[in-house]
């Protein structure tokens, strides 16, 4: 058994193409010999925002702090503390923090996420 | 994609040998179509717990609210908000609020727990 505060595990900047302002913690992981999938802790800052991408995995994703929308392929869905998001297998998606506090969340991927192509998807008004 | 506060997601108890003052929420799992594993929040109450026990499969579990402590093995270990915690594939463990307040936590398990074996342990002063 392991048994971690979140805040000791190392934060590191999240370099995915259209990512900004986005830092991230594997909380559990491979790394740790977890069999299955990987708990991570993203944190976004105010105005920024994660990738929008489409990919053939699923997240289950859980908003711990903060304020922002989930984009859900053409309509923009409002996220507080506490939302419970499902991204299902190539649903189109980005987070985005909307509001002055840091945004923060889990979403746990399977390990068979890693290695897979993902598809940025263009933003609104750049098609 | 689905998007739901958790707190609109039914409450049930949980009912299996050991359990005392526990109820889970489902939040995302195979009803929804989710692939590969699921997501519950568990909320115990003030001197309640979870069975101690143990399985051939691992938990994800990130502490939300509340204090109390994991028994790993013959130790416990204490918790609080924003504790992560691996158990990992036949690690014996129990949650136990110790608080005053309700302890709620995540817990992320693979599809495969479904119907797989869990064997209880005997409660410390019982052997």
């Amino acid at each position: 058994m392991k048994v971690n505060h979140h805040e000791a595990i190392e934060q590191q900047p999240v370099e995915m193409e259209g990512a900004e302002g986005c830092v991230v913690r594997w909380l559990v992981g491979e790394k740790d010999g977890a069999p299955n999938f990987a708990m991570r802790q993203f944190e976004v800052a105010p105005g920024g925002h994660t990738p929008k991408h489409r990919h053939d995995y699923e997240h289950e994703v859980f908003v711990l702090e903060g304020n922002g929308l989930v984009v859900d392929g053409d309509a923009d869905r409002p996220l507080k503390a506490g939302d419970v998001i499902f991204v299902q297998p190539d649903d189109v998606h980005q987070f985005r923090n909307t509001g002055d506090k840091p945004m923060k969340f889990l979403c746990i991927v399977p390990n068979s996420a890693t290695g897979k192509q993902v598809t940025v998807a263009p933003e609104c008004g750049t098609e």
